[in-house]
């Protein structure tokens, strides 16, 4: 029997659970979940928020671990490894984004968290491709949140070939921002922080922020009229995004990883003046994540984590969802 | 004395106009204007739409004709030269976007027919630097709407560097999609025409499109998901954007060169889930204007115009206006 944290229903707290899984197949592997980060997905998918969570629901796709098993035809692990898991655990491998190494954009990726049990328990299992070795110099308790938070803003820098004379703006310092920021200035590029917390102001400069603006003032939009080739939103409210247009040099781009709800409201003339776009992605392929690995140990970058144990579980979750968090939240396995 | 036809207010019709030009600058030359096509631009100029016109209004961006002089340091240029002009007749050549090939962003460009007289004259002015030398193949009477027409549809297969193995769509098959059409055939894609015009679809497989598909009909839109790499929206009409989103394919780009008015209503996760991208773009730079036309001459593409003398623009603007125009009207100057 593996323990873990569930939910029973979209209003429950998580309470102790027992699972028991199938024979390991062929090219999957158990991971010994060692910590497990939490994501604000998680909590979306414990509420239900998006309509396909399955009860009794296990959490956590930001995990680090070690091998615990692996199918007769795994090569490319070893029990013992260190490796990571992120918001993916299974990709077709048969399909054009597969085929070019975009497995993140496979129309039949098995979400971690969706139809099966995630990482907030002692063992989590996937297919092998979507599994990440981690770097030896990597440390364990960090490295969870690199594959969901921090993926999702390092994959738009490769897959936009952004460069390091970019000048970059990210908008919202939270648990996505805080990396990006590092990234973006071990990248070369000159970064400013949009933030709405006079409070983050500092924590961004030392970040990699070259510059802050306070985002709530329409005034410091205005005064940054063209002047970034590219922005990162990690936000999930609705700013005023044709403002954001005005702030970006010709063929700037605006990015989108936050999830914002509300329709963007983009006037077309503020994209062709320009020749400016508007744009998205999900988290990144395994391929992307091995290079963010490497060039987060080259740049000793890491991203800011605060600890509680898996059996502390609902006291972590009620901390991120409470915005307090500095930045990103992970579980050590405990059970 | 320069004669020129010109609107007095933006509810007038065109009447006869004489005017005189300054002392031709040493970076100037004046052309002849042989014919001149006439846009929707020049009849939302010439309404006022955009709030920038100056009366008397002598619109015409679209000019084939010949050099009839050059200013001291015009070095490009011979008397008697066959050229064209655009909607650009001036860049600052200073900025980063000229500096770098960009002119058409120069965001100090001169319009052609803002705060000053186009092509619905004997006789035009431009800086060198905006004129594009005719391939000596190329008719002047369907030179001129490649100038705007033409290179607004030809930019983006340039910039976003769209490849011979792309499945392209075009959206509105009018005065700009019938020219985007014959491009995208002779750049060996996969091309389908959306149009709401029964009458249209035919004439859409004779212009290159290898599908044509009703873009009334949701369930077409619903049969072509996850089909095209890039999508260029010709309309000036709200359509459902998203649903167009969902007919792209990864990392495929929905773009935007018809100037519809209303906001596009993006749904960010419809960027997000497919890494997809919403941009627009303004006509091209004069280095994309000089490889258009002679990838023009070399696949014998060119606009179907319908002629009429200069001295009867009224009745050529009322038939633009009327929706009948097959696809663009040229005025051979009879002045």
């Amino acid at each position: 029997m593996i323990k873990a944290f569930a939910a029973t229903g979209p209003t429950s707290e998580l309470t102790p659970y027992e699972f028991t899984l199938n024979e390991l197949g062929a090219h999957e592997v158990d991971i010994d979940v060692a910590y497990c980060g939490v994501c604000h997905s998680d909590i979306s998918m414990l509420k239900n928020e998006w309509g396909i969570t399955a009860y009794p629901f296990v959490g956590g796709h930001e995990v680090a671990g070690t091998i615990k098993a692996v199918g007769a035809h795994v090569k490319s692990f070893r029990v013992g490894q260190k490796v990571g898991l992120g918001w993916q655990s299974e990709y077709c491998l048969d399909c054009s984004p597969c085929h070019s190494g975009d497995q993140n954009l496979c129309r039949s990726a098995k979400g971690t968290i969706i139809g099966r049990h995630g990482g907030f328990a002692e063992v989590v299992r996937a297919h092998s491709s979507a599994v990440v070795a981690l770097p030896d110099e990597l440390d364990m308790k960090v490295a969870g949140p690199m594959f969901c938070g921090g993926i999702t803003v390092f994959n738009p820098l490769v897959q936009f070939d952004i460069k390091p004379t970019d000048k970059v703006a990210v908008i919202g310092i939270g648990g996505l921002g805080h990396i990006a920021l590092q990234f973006l200035h071990a990248w070369g590029c000159e970064v400013t922080a949009f933030t709405s917390s006079d409070a983050k102001a500092q924590e961004a400069y030392t970040l990699g922020a070259d510059y802050v603006i306070n985002s709530t003032l329409s005034s410091e939009l205005e005064k940054a009229a063209d002047s970034f080739d590219f922005i990162i939103s990690t936000v999930n409210v609705k700013l005023d995004w044709n403002a954001y247009l005005g702030t970006l040099k010709p063929k700037g781009r605006l990015h989108f990883v936050g999830a914002t709800l509300a329709p963007l409201d983009i006037g077309v003339f503020n994209l062709i003046g320009g020749q400016k776009s508007v744009s998205g992605s999900p988290v990144g392929a395994p391929g992307t994540i091995k290079q963010m690995l490497d060039f987060a140990v080259q740049h000793k970058i890491a991203p800011q984590v605060e600890e509680f144990a898996l059996s502390d579980i609902n006291a972590a979750i009620a901390h991120l969802e409470s915005g307090q968090a500095r930045y990103r939240v992970v579980l050590k396995n405990d059970l």
